[in-house]
């Protein structure tokens, strides 16, 4: 009998808790969808300011801007954290074409991988030898590809329901591609865009020559999806086609940047820290509003939307504006470290960097225990039809926090537009849908929530 | 042990059935995201042909396209069936601004409700009555009302996570507005676009009259929704505004019209039929892309991908391209007048109707059996982020079929951008994403696959 009462009163213990979660979780998506500030901040950081690069005006613009927006939020604390940055410019835009016999040629849109070397100043025109990966290099052999120009056109899986599962099948082409063929003695790399539709805009992203000396770098480009159908069908026909591209882009010394921090102190375990970030910098093509514009204001508005619903987080909530993913991490490297050094003692993160889209779920990076913490809160979430809680990555920012305690998770948005939009000049503030990115915000706060009410799982201890 | 052993077989034949449906859906997933026909489609109903609406030349070439293109996929029967329709036509481009004082004026932008009567020939100018919503008609009197234009400005609910939701919570204004302001002497009626987004497109749709004598009509206009809060801004600031609008639509006598309608023939029960289909008439400002040309062209795919996959229906499978949803439902009376009449056994039916987005689910209008039957299945949708599985109606067209035995269900794609579009000029080709189209394609041929295999469960006959 007295089993049975402990048992009701667990019961309604967790019935009475249950509803106060249902009713905070409402009130997060309620002011998100009624009164939330990210779509604001992203028509500025977009429309104001554009794309971002490390080192460019623009990402110091953006720096300003987002510091300038937290200190107006009442946080108890906002600061930025310089950090060291490549800096990469593009220069003028970049020219190619298909010269199908003297004189006869098809101009096709490209544009410099991000990292990559410029071309000789009038340009580099050779043959070119189609390859759908890296692997194919060694077939060939260097007597099919000295001198050439390496052409990868392995095209993204559409069968793959998580576009960035197709991505991932690919983007060793971009990223290591120049580097391996340059061993071989190409003369420069053209690339498939990594998009799932045919369509005239060339996607960049960044690449890497490893440890390869200067002198021997290899020019890379992208070409868009319909420029690498028209190249491969055009070689088809005519192997001896000529394919001619000029890029005048050009590596500079790192200049000092800066994530941009600020925080909510715990009222019960202010040592105990939880981050909430995206990152601030982006490719110039577009404006980067879904890469990762998004991340960055969904970010910012978790910890508004947190203290307008009255709620006192236990722990220290903190919002990161990483800068550099894209091309260096420093950002998140460079926090990492502080954190290392400071002793400081992170609990929790999350990113959000995979576009504004709807939001479907979060994967995570944490034990077993956590991630069944995680399945036991899937009912709060279903009424906003958030259904996906998978084992995965948490994303690149807050990678270098890792340790084995900690949870590490990432938004995992709708992903089917992304990669229409992805380091091309599309990606822009016009392609966010308002609720879609506030139903981010809101998922997101509500998840922060959670796991600063309830705290994590520790590890089990095992004593020595 | 005899019990276990068969408790093993049973589990092993369910693995292996398993199994087969898996790869059976596997396989029609790959063929709609690599080899699927409904964006080519679309993109001619679109940019080719354009805006349907019942009546109308579009809307018969329409009916020859589909009819062709169902034609050529070497289906056991391809038909269209007679139905006559009303025709109703905009006319020139409407009219009409805010009068602050005279001479001073703001012009906005409205379009005429579908089956609206038009303003006199120089327009409408009248003080305006601003309400929330047909409630407050009465609390107003005729008094507050007569010789007025009355401002329906309830806005769609930010905060459901469904936009349909909102939806409904909202359309009676547009529906019954006119025919119930009417009734307190208003002159005419503006109301509030069905839109969650702030922008400039005024979004049409039906309304009716209900039995008032056409001289008791007064004209009714749909208002963008930053004109109606301009409306409601000026409103407040002084009440002796003057609103003006002219439009000249006008109802014609109906006309002969069609359903498109294919069918391939069931191996086992050819008499028992499943149907599957949406609406080929749309408004007129946008091309009707999502609203209903994604529906139709999905539906018209499902019977391609089945056969693609080498599937051999049990059941007959037929599509059925429904004229006039938007503005009578007359080919959803008619097509299921005729089953009716004939006698035919419909034992399924499936529409999409609701934007060519991102599938999410399903909704039902069927026994509780057939719902657990359907949740039975849910592990192989999961693969493909299917998790909506809900009771609800089936759909506009699919409605008048309905009886006790058969399901009825509603593809339930992410709703969060539909009304951003529904019924305004910017419903079009380039807003509907070609994965996203594809997949719901997919997600329908897997139903209706799963639904010939195993049948529905036949409600229980009460012995009398």
């Amino acid at each position: 009998m007295k089993k049975v009462l402990i048992l009701l009163l667990l019961v309604a213990a967790q019935g009475f808790s249950q509803t106060d979660d249902e009713k905070q979780i409402k009130a997060i998506y309620n002011t998100s969808l009624t009164k939330g500030k990210a779509y604001d901040w992203l028509n500025h950081l977009s429309n104001q300011i554009g794309g971002r690069l490390s080192g460019s005006v623009q990402a110091q613009q953006a720096v300003d801007y987002t510091k300038s927006q937290l200190d107006s939020l009442g946080l108890d604390r906002v600061w930025l954290q310089p950090v060291k940055v490549p800096k990469w410019v593009r220069g003028t835009p970049e020219f190619a074409y298909i010269e199908t016999k003297p004189g006869l040629t098809n101009n096709v849109p490209v544009c410099a991988l991000g990292g990559s070397v410029a071309t000789p100043l009038g340009g580099i025109k050779a043959n070119v030898v189609e390859v759908k990966g890296i692997e194919d290099l060694a077939t060939l052999g260097r007597e099919n590809i000295e001198g050439k120009i390496v052409f990868y056109n392995r095209p993204m899986d559409a069968t793959l329901i998580s576009t960035f599962q197709s991505y991932s099948g690919c983007v060793d082409q971009r990223y290591s591609g120049a580097n391996e063929a340059g061993k071989y003695g190409a003369v420069g790399v053209i690339v498939r865009s990594m998009n799932l539709r045919l369509d005239d805009l060339p996607h960049t992203g960044s690449m890497s020559y490893g440890d390869t000396a200067d002198y021997n770098r290899i020019p890379a480009a992208a070409i868009s999806t319909n420029g690498a159908e028209l190249l491969s069908t055009t070689l088809k026909l005519n192997p001896q086609v000529k394919f001619y591209f000029k890029q005048n882009c050009k590596q500079f010394d790192d200049v000092e940047s800066f994530n941009v921090i600020g925080e909510i102190k715990g009222t019960t375990y202010p040592n105990e820290i939880m981050v909430v970030g995206g990152h601030l910098d982006s490719w110039d093509l577009g404006d980067g509003s879904h890469d990762d514009g998004a991340g960055c204001v969904q970010s910012m508005d978790v910890l508004r939307l947190i203290k307008e619903s009255g709620y006192k987080p236990k722990r220290t909530i903190r919002v990161v504006l990483f800068m550099n993913e894209e091309n260096g991490l420093r950002g998140g490297n460079k926090y990492a470290e502080v954190a290392k050094n400071k002793n400081e003692n992170h609990v929790f993160a999350l990113e959000s960097d995979a576009g504004g889209f709807t939001p479907r779920g979060f994967s995570f990076d944490c034990s077993d225990a956590n991630f069944e913490r995680v399945e036991s809160w899937k009912k709060l979430f279903e009424p906003y039809l958030i259904h996906m809680f998978v084992k995965g990555g948490g994303g690149a920012d807050i990678g270098p926090l890792k340790n084995e305690s900690m949870v590490l998770a990432g938004l995992r948005p709708d992903s089917q537009r992304y990669f229409d939009h992805h380091h091309a000049e599309n990606d822009t503030f016009e392609h966010v849908n308002k609720r879609e990115l506030e139903l981010g915000a809101a998922t997101m706060a509500s998840l922060v929530y959670l796991f600063d009410k309830y705290g994590i799982v520790p590890p089990v201890k095992i004593k020595g």
